[in-house]
Order: C-alpha cells, then sequence, then structure tokens
C-alpha cells in the first residue's frame, strides 16, 4: 500500500496543499490563495477545500497524518494557533484539532520556520546533518532548529523565533512590541524601509524608478544596485552587515555544524553573501566558525510544503 | 561497591575538586588556588595534585570517571581547552587527555556554564525539568542548556554562549572580539565598569567609600545602594533593564519552561528582580512567557564542582 502525508503549508498570500510520500515524492500539490482579509472561518473553509480536493488522488486509508505549517505564535501544548502577524483575525484558532475532526486521522502543527527546518533536514540541505539551524530571511526572519537530530520547537511550540534576538535594545519598534530585533534590521522589510527612509532625507537613487507606482520593496534595491546604483549598494552592504551580526549571535548561542538559509532574499545570495559571512566571522567564537557551513535552501519555494509534509511525516515516524 | 566521579571545576582564582557518588553527595572535596600565572603546567600539576589527594579516600576501582569544567571555549572534537580569557596562557591544551593517562580511566570535559545546567538538572533547580537554560551572572555571563532532558553543548561544545549574543551592535568591545554583547552590559564587571565610567563623569556617589583603595566592583555598587546612593540605584535599575533584553532573547530562541539563574549578582536577586522581569516580559513573545518560570540556583557557590562531577556521571549513565 502507498502512504502519503498531506502537508499544508498556510502562507500570508497563499496556501500550498500537497499529498508526499516518505521519501519525499510530491504525489499531487495545489494552491490557493489565502485571502486573509475574509477572516479565520473563511481561511479555514479553503484550507478545507484543499483537503478535500487532494483526497480526490488517493484511497482514503493511504493518506496516514496531516501536518500543517503556520506563519507565526502557536501553543503547542494546547494545539492552538496564538497569534499570525500576516493573518490578525487568527486569535487562539485550534486549527490541528478543526482539521483532525474533517480526516479524523493524527495532525501535527508547527510554525512554519521550524517545518522548513525539519523539511531540509528530512528532504534537503540538511540531510544527515544531526545540529542544524534554518533561517528564512524574507519580509521577515525565521529561524528553526535541527538538535541531535530531532526539530526542537520549545516548550511551547516557539523556539527559534531567533529574528526577535534583539541586536540594538535602543532600536525601532518591531512587529513582535520588542525593539530592534535582528529582523528590524536584516529583514526584506528592513532593507525597503531603510531605502524609503534614506530617500526621504533626499538620497539620489533609482530605487524609486525601479518601483514605479508600487511601494519600494527589496528586490527594486537589488535591481537598482546590479545597475550600480550606489544607495542601493550602500543599502545592500549594510543588509550583509545586519545579517551577519544576527548569525554571529546564532553561531554563539547554538554553535551548529550547518547553517542552511531559505527564503526570498538568497535569490540575491550573492550580492549580501561576503559581507555578511566575514562580519559573522568577526563577531563569532572562532571555535565556533571554523568547521561551521553556511549554504543555501536545497527545497527553494517547495520548502514549506514539504516543510507541512515533514511535520506529518515526523509525527508518524518519530522521526 | 561504592562508585564515585572525580569532579574538576577549574576557575580563574580556585580549582574545585571532589568525589561524588551518583545520588549528588559530596564524599571528599578540597580547594586549592589557580595561581594562573604560574602558566598553563603548574596549573595542571595542581589539578593532578587535588586528584592525587582525593584518590586517597577511596579505592580506586571505586572512582569510575572523571568530569572536568573549564572556564572558557573548548573544541570537544579534538578534546582540548582552546581558550581560557582568565588563564591566558592556555591554548590547545589537551587536558582530558593528560587527564585519561594519570587515571585511566573516562574522562569528559565541558565549559563550566554547560557542566553548571547539568548540574542544575540532575542535583539541582532543574530536576525533572527536561527543558531549560542555566544563566550564570557573575564576572561574565554564561549559559548552559539542557534540552530534551540532555545537554546540548552543541557541535564543538560551545553552546550557550549566551553572554556573547549581541544586545548593540555598535556597543563597547567585548572580551571576545565582538562588540555590544550582553556580558558587556550585564555582567558584574560591566556594572563596575559603568559605576567608573559615571564617577569620571563627575557623579556624585558613595561607591567609591565603599570600594576604597580597592578598584570599584559590583558588590560596592550594591552596598551603596542599599544607603540608598541615587547613581548606584540608576545603575542597579539598568543592570535589571540590560538582564531583562538578554533574557528576552533566550526566551524567543529557546522557549525553556525554566531558567535557572546562578553566579555571583544572584546574592543580591531582589535589587534588580523586578526590573529583569518586566523588561524581559515587555519584549518576549508572551507565549514563551506565561508558563515560564525563573529561579535562582539551588546548588549555589557547588554549582561548579557538582557540575563538573555531573559531566563524568553523564559519561558514565548517558543520562
Amino acid at each position: 500500500m502507498k502512504e502519503y502525508v498531506l502537508g499544508i503549508d498556510l502562507g500570508g498570500t497563499k496556501i500550498d496543499a500537497c499529498l508526499m510520500t516518505e521519501d519525499g515524492e510530491i504525489w499531487k500539490s495545489i494552491t490557493v490563495p489565502t485571502l486573509a482579509d475574509e477572516g479565520a472561518e473563511a481561511v479555514i473553509e479553503r484550507i478545507k477545500g484543499c483537503i478535500f480536493e487532494l483526497i480526490k488522488y488517493a484511497n482514503q486509508d493511504e493518506i496516514i497524518s496531516v501536518g500543517i505549517a503556520v506563519p507565526g505564535v502557536i501553543d503547542a501544548e494546547r494545539r492552538v494557533v496564538k497569534h499570525l502577524p500576516n493573518l490578525p483575525s487568527w486569535k487562539d484558532v485550534p486549527l490541528p484539532g478543526i482539521i483532525q475532526n474533517v480526516l479524523q486521522i493524527p495532525v501535527a502543527m508547527e510554525n512554519d520556520a521550524n517545518a522548513a527546518a525539519l523539511g531540509e533536514y528530512l528532504y534537503g540541505s540538511g540531510i544527515g546533518i544531526d545540529n542544524f539551524i534554518y533561517i528564512t530571511i524574507s519580509t521577515g526572519i525565521g529561524g528553526g532548529i535541527i538538535l541531535n537530530g530531532k526539530l526542537f520547537s520549545g516548550e511551547w511550540g516557539n523556539a527559534g523565533e531567533i529574528g526577535h534576538i534583539t541586536i540594538n535594545h535602543k532600536g525601532p519598534k518591531c512587529s513582535c512590541g520588542s525593539y530592534g530585533c535582528w529582523e528590524a534590521y536584516a529583514s526584506g522589510t528592513a532593507l525597503a524601509r531603510f531605502a524609503r527612509e534614506g530617500i526621504l532625507n533626499g538620497r539620489e537613487t533609482i530605487i524609486k524608478d525601479k518601483a514605479q507606482d508600487e511601494g519600494i520593496k527589496a528586490e527594486h534595491i537589488f535591481d537598482a544596485a546590479k545597475k550600480d546604483d550606489k544607495f542601493a549598494l550602500e543599502l545592500i552592504e549594510k543588509q550583509g552587515y545586519y545579517l551577519g551580526v544576527g548569525l554571529a549571535n546564532v553561531v554563539n548561542a547554538f554553535n551548529p555544524r550547518l547553517i542552511v538559509i531559505g527564503g526570498g532574499l538568497t535569490n540575491e545570495w550573492e550580492m549580501f553573501y561576503d559581507n555578511m559571512i566575514n562580519t559573522m566571522e568577526i563577531r563569532a567564537f572562532k571555535t565556533n566558525t571554523e568547521g561551521l557551513k553556511i549554504v543555501k535552501t536545497l527545497l527553494g519555494s517547495k520548502v514549506g510544503m514539504v516543510g507541512a509534509a515533514a511535520v506529518g511525516w515526523s509525527l508518524i515516524k518519530k522521526k
């Protein structure tokens, strides 16, 4: 008999769902828009819709568990989604229980970066590496921790919130309520904010032309830098520095063998890589950096979906 | 047959060594001065002297392993002491091998905060709590991590260096070579530095009278604060704030159930506790702080010796 896990990656703009075998083969996948503005109940209905669509592609007894990845804070003990920054209507939603009632099979949930870490461990850049940290750098910064060959998600499911390690205690207010978090300095959102601030202060740059009528995004800054725009190049240098500061914190706290970096900003990895690594090496314990490897995600844009399914598999196989 | 582990806690000023049973009973202990200025070889001879003294108190086959705690950076893979800030002549010293040659029994080594964490887990405030962080606040700030009931010391033995998480990337240079580390803001040494800086800037205070001819130490500031010295009270308020900033980082990174705090500054715990906790609660994820407990060390000044012996026991019992 074939066996599948149903993986659901709930994102701020889209829901990716799939049936995946234990070998990591995606048997069938679908993507629907999240339409978060319509509220939690409507989004849950769309998640159920994905499930009903996918189960057509297997016999019901072939689907043995569900893994869910959500973009925010959970309470693993009470099995609820506590708070999702990009889906503000989600408060204390018992999502695993709701899905379990639909399918009558075991359901596991993790936050998206933790799920991605497990995905990279079982199917990506982390295969065979028992101590590593996955870091996603996109609109925010998230982390997932594999220790001794297991996902370590902490006491209530929220370990690895390394984007919310303060790198400047007097820094700007962060979306999490704290101040000067790594995310507030080194995420794509922060990069765009620094660009807007510079432009308001009269810096000459073609970033605004790249953005045209849209708001300025990280990608516009990378585009401008490729045209040798001085301000854009400065911003990306600073971005590499801030990434390195936070990486050094991670390296000193966890002493991992490997760091896998995913998220949208890895598309432009070459532009900030050297500065990021140099900064980290200056600031972190030498013994902790000498043998350390830092690589890009192997799963790329599939990491969310594969990670969610990996969470389902680890529930069954206790990997 | 009775069984003992020989625990050796190498400190900057003294060496504590003991024979300890698996129940945590200290059968015999001795303390000798480190005299670090005499160099690594002389200190190793004094460690051996402790061993020869202690083995008189048991039959040789009753001593089944040795646990060593060292105050600095190790390379667990190569089994060497890499660098000890307060014993500068120690560079790449294969201490476990040297001791193993003397006694012909298994020897394990950890850094002192990691060893202390294991001591608190097996014999102190952490008994039965499978996810917790031990933090020592004294001249420096160190950390040890118990995850899933095991000491997590990272790939090369240096996980938990939370004192060297940057809390201000533009901050003062730290002893580790980085900038703005937590330790450089919230340790006893930092507290004394802030006091000296204020006095140089003309702040009125009785701290200097308390210190008399000695250099200013953290204890002089606490003494002055107890006499309602305004500057000393301000310094301790700031200390509580900085401690809270770093605690929030730990809570967001590890999501522990318990934090055990040891080290010299816990003697004055009441004077900074409220401000430390308030700051942490403002800055950390609410889900991670709601059920979190923060307590003082139960082992107190014995934590180093008991921790070292615990490292020896965990080698044998794979606890």
